[in-house]
């Protein structure tokens, strides 16, 4: 054996074939790289890998051992939309439809941090694929991370200029299902009650909440990816 | 500096101070390793970390450059159904509605490279949450994989039964919204045409297909994840 990949194929085989059987605590790193005749660093990025795919649990001190009930991971690479777009061989475009100074709804500031009846900067755009209503995005955004003067966001999309010009440290993001609101009903040419994707992120940089946003994507829509 | 999570925090550092700016090539390992005193591993490591957060860009041979867009990443579990709902602090309990040798539709045989006209196992399944509908369950199941005789599908989910008895090396999953069909609104007590969230599965091992499962949660259900 020579690289890690050897050895993770080699651990893997070994779990399959139940070898090292389900709940079982497997040899130490050390061990196995003297079994393998490899560095014992190889050995810790085969395993590594394992329990990153839901394999293998390790604990400090306890020791690693092959899952029980294996959870599978998923990756999602969450691209800027005019990425996304274009990777289906689309043309992007958008329509800024909307841009105000408003004090965000309740749920949305408090999952932000934001004091009540601050006032944040609002913004409504419409994500299009050769034309076609593609996503309907409304998105509340701390307007202390922008320049002055401000970006021209009928120029560039929000969603563009906050990915190449403010860094972020943490977030999150959840997809749902919802039916279309009167709103997104006319914004993306569909009859009200429609069932949308919908995806809300919110990020954070270390010195506090950067923005929320909400997209819902026309009829069709589909996440995709490999296991 | 100690670890490869040392290097990592100021190779962010520069990032997003833009002492490196987007796009430009960065120092090789080598030579990031002789600047922190660190092993070139320990520079590798963190390296590897950032471009799987979509941070940097490694091209063997051409080096690492600053991401121009980086296309953030997301990593969701995805658990047996029995440990999503006892995780939210509820009961799981499910339901055989079905079982059947059937020919699966075309769509479904062509996805998991299964020949025209070949009889598989068809079987339907309600999860419950606390007795309360959570998700609706259809599966083709590819009949080899099962021991003489098959398991007990009304007292183990095949859900649970093929994570922890069948090795699986490949797969793809998408998630979508959709409107309840007449089947799916009445298992799960909706009005037809609700927005629901689906969840589609196939899974392959070395041997071929295993199976093609489809989720189709009750309302409210919500994807979470970091990013």
């Amino acid at each position: 054996m020579t690289g890690w990949e050897d050895v993770r194929a080699e651990v893997l085989r070994r779990i399959r074939a139940r070898d090292w059987a389900p709940g079982a605590l497997i040899p130490g790193e050390e061990a196995l790289a003297v079994e393998f005749g490899v560095a014992r660093a190889t050995v810790n990025r085969a395993l590594r890998d394992l329990a990153e795919a839901g394999l293998l649990e390790r604990r400090r001190k306890a020791g690693t051992r092959v899952a029980l009930l294996p959870v599978r991971r998923a990756t999602l690479e969450i691209p800027v939309i005019r990425q996304e777009v274009e990777a289906r061989g689309q043309r992007h475009s958008f329509r800024l439809l909307a841009m105000a100074d408003a004090v965000p709804p309740v749920p949305v500031a408090s999952q932000l941090g934001w004091g009540p009846g601050l006032a944040k900067l609002y913004l409504e755009t419409l994500h299009l694929a050769n034309g076609k209503p593609y996503a309907h995005e409304t998105r509340w955004l701390e307007p202390a991370v922008l320049p002055d003067p401000p970006p021209d966001f009928s120029g560039v999309s929000a969603n563009e200029w906050l990915v190449t010009h403010v860094a972020y440290a943490t977030g999150d993001i959840a997809f749902s299902a919802e039916a279309a609101d009167a709103r997104c009903a006319e914004v993306l040419g569909v009859a009200p009650g429609a069932a949308l994707f919908v995806t809300e992120r919110t990020t954070f940089s270390a010195q506090g909440a950067i923005t929320f946003v909400r997209l819902v994507h026309a009829p069709g829509y589909r996440l995709h990816t490999l296991v």
